[in-house]
């Protein structure tokens, strides 16, 4: 998408064999680009969340492990860069399955070959990550395009955390129905909830948006339900970590109560997402266990200074405890549906079998 | 409540003619007080928000005109005091109801006796205050102790915002229950919602707790959805700016998600406030106009860094609108009860009659 009217992925080869990447730990205050040249340089920028998103987590892991192959391509070298990939974000399925996947497309090559068929199978991921991303955009912006036909005004959309390109190599997923219908001239506003505890919605998506030219205002998680309940939100769109196969959307915390206040107020409410990101083994997302992170992500926060510097501030007592788990369930019967690269279904195994067959069966 | 073991009130005269207060803008970083001599130090007091919460508000201003009094007692000064006090937060009922109240208590003295009988009718405005919320928390503490004999292990408490002693002059509306629950022996442990945008949770209801030796734990306003489905829950106890005689409850934004999700999972939910919360002139919460405070309370969080100063750093990009709307509306239908200072009632119109038959007429 745009950044000031010119065009962006979050990830890009250089001609000169390096990775060139955003640097998202310096956002939305200051716009940076890292190149990244050994297989170090991309285990750090997973590492420090100078990317973050699963699908650029994975497209980056396997740009990595191209950039580990170019002086040393032997079997060694291989498992010693898959090892250090797979480490530094131990729970991203998506980063293991990129690697296996590079690994997979280079092992039957000889030693020779390996960087450069390395480097063109991590070119493949990303491109069919913004083929998948732009699909959905497609399909969810018929959602909004119909919503629009309806009400003949600016639709409303509220979305919670970051499922935008920034997350993804371009489009996103939860965004990407927006930027669709924004780019083909449907008037869309994006309530953009702030997401804490660490804020990936007032700083990402609000700068993702703004950069690209999308209205949109920033407003505390405990906004949405009093705005639904004025008509205010014409639909909510989510993105997912987890989908079951039973239809449960395991997403960023505090998306839940967004889907019941939808559900309240007669919002609909829609998760979108990659096949990539349904576990077709399980039907109940209760049994999902949840991410305990640092409590200080809840008694600290992070922002810029009058004086412009990045400052780390403490905003809970010395002495009071602190309880940060990182995403909760919603379950299937409060989602209206599933966008996915293949069209929108019911969320529940039979509306999924319907898109998926060859998975269902 | 107690300070280290120490108790306090919100607010005291002193022996030399002075109120003492606490410095509520310094908390919880820092515990100061604050002594007030004048009219102009007690409307400087409460326009900074040095004192906050509408009881305490009222008790400022009560003490404030008194203090006026002390050297003019004309009919001008009394009509000059209570415009100064009344323009300082001029939406709080509160606040003009104290004023009045002390004016009638006044009006018919010679002047010579108008500042001693103004003093005496603040110190009884602040002891109805704390026999009004002592009252509620015997009322609530009998629901604590109910759940806890059925339970036989702590019971674990959600609120949001803070309706705590630090906004009233002693016990609190909210915490109230919790407090006598407490001091009776009761194991009791309270889920903090942080609050956003102004962090009363985490800053003053984490403190306060935390001051008088009450268990907590600070979670992000996400969080409670996801406790409630697990378990963890028991009740949910929040105060109220303003109740509708029909039962819907106008409290701090995000109070309505918090009920939603305790429906969804079975988890009670009350509301505690005195009778002068309660506007028998309304049914029907949605037609209360809810105030849009500064976006700034949104883009920006105060917090201490780690060399102990005050900062304020920006966590939206320039250029991102943001809304702040400060409350919203639980439909009565969502609300198990509420606890009053005559007892707990159903949230509608019969249930308050029947402990308030002379309001009700």
């Amino acid at each position: 998408m745009r950044i000031s009217a010119t065009p962006y992925r979050t990830i890009w080869p250089l001609a000169c064999g390096a990775v060139r990447v955003i640097d998202q730990s310096r956002l939305p205050f200051e716009f940076e680009t890292l190149d990244l040249t050994t297989l170090e340089d991309a285990a750090h920028a997973i590492r420090t969340m100078v990317v973050r998103g699963a699908p650029l987590i994975g497209a980056t892991a396997a740009y990595g492990l191209a950039l580990a192959l170019r002086q040393d391509a032997s079997e060694a070298r291989i498992a010693e860069a898959v090892q250090v990939l797979r480490a530094t974000r131990p729970t991203a399925v998506n980063l293991a399955w990129a690697l296996e996947r590079v690994r997979a497309a280079i092992a039957h090559l000889p030693p020779g070959e390996r960087a450069a068929a390395a480097f063109a199978e991590a070119g493949r991921i990303c491109e069919e990550d913004v083929a998948q991303c732009h699909a959905i955009g497609l399909h969810g912006a018929e959602i909004i395009r119909a919503l629009a036909q309806q009400a003949r005004r600016r639709i409303n959309v509220l979305t919670h955390c970051n499922a935008g390109w920034l997350a993804c190599v371009d489009w996103g997923t939860a965004l990407s129905p927006v930027y669709v219908a924004h780019d083909a001239g449907i008037e869309v506003h994006v309530w953009v909830d702030e997401t804490r505890p660490r804020n990936q919605g007032a700083a990402l998506t609000a700068f993702e948006l703004g950069a690209h030219g999308v209205a949109h205002t920033v407003i505390v998680d405990n906004l949405g339900g009093h705005l639904m309940q004025h008509g205010e939100v014409d639909l909510v769109i989510v993105g997912s970590d987890r989908t079951t196969a039973g239809g449960d959307v395991c997403n960023k915390v505090g998306t839940y109560l967004k889907a019941l206040a939808a559900r309240d107020n007669g919002v609909p409410f829609y998760a979108a997402l990659p096949v990539s990101t349904l576990d077709w083994s399980l039907e109940d997302g209760r049994a999902i266990e949840i991410e305990a992170r640092d409590p200080q992500e809840v008694t600290h926060i992070s922002g810029r200074t009058a004086e412009g510097a990045l400052e780390r501030v403490r905003v809970v007592p010395e002495g009071s405890a602190a309880l940060n788990l990182a995403f909760d369930v919603t379950p299937a019967r409060l989602v209206t549906g599933l966008i996915t690269e293949r069209g929108v279904c019911a969320a529940n195994r039979a509306g999924l079998a319907a898109l998926y067959p060859e998975r269902a069966a």
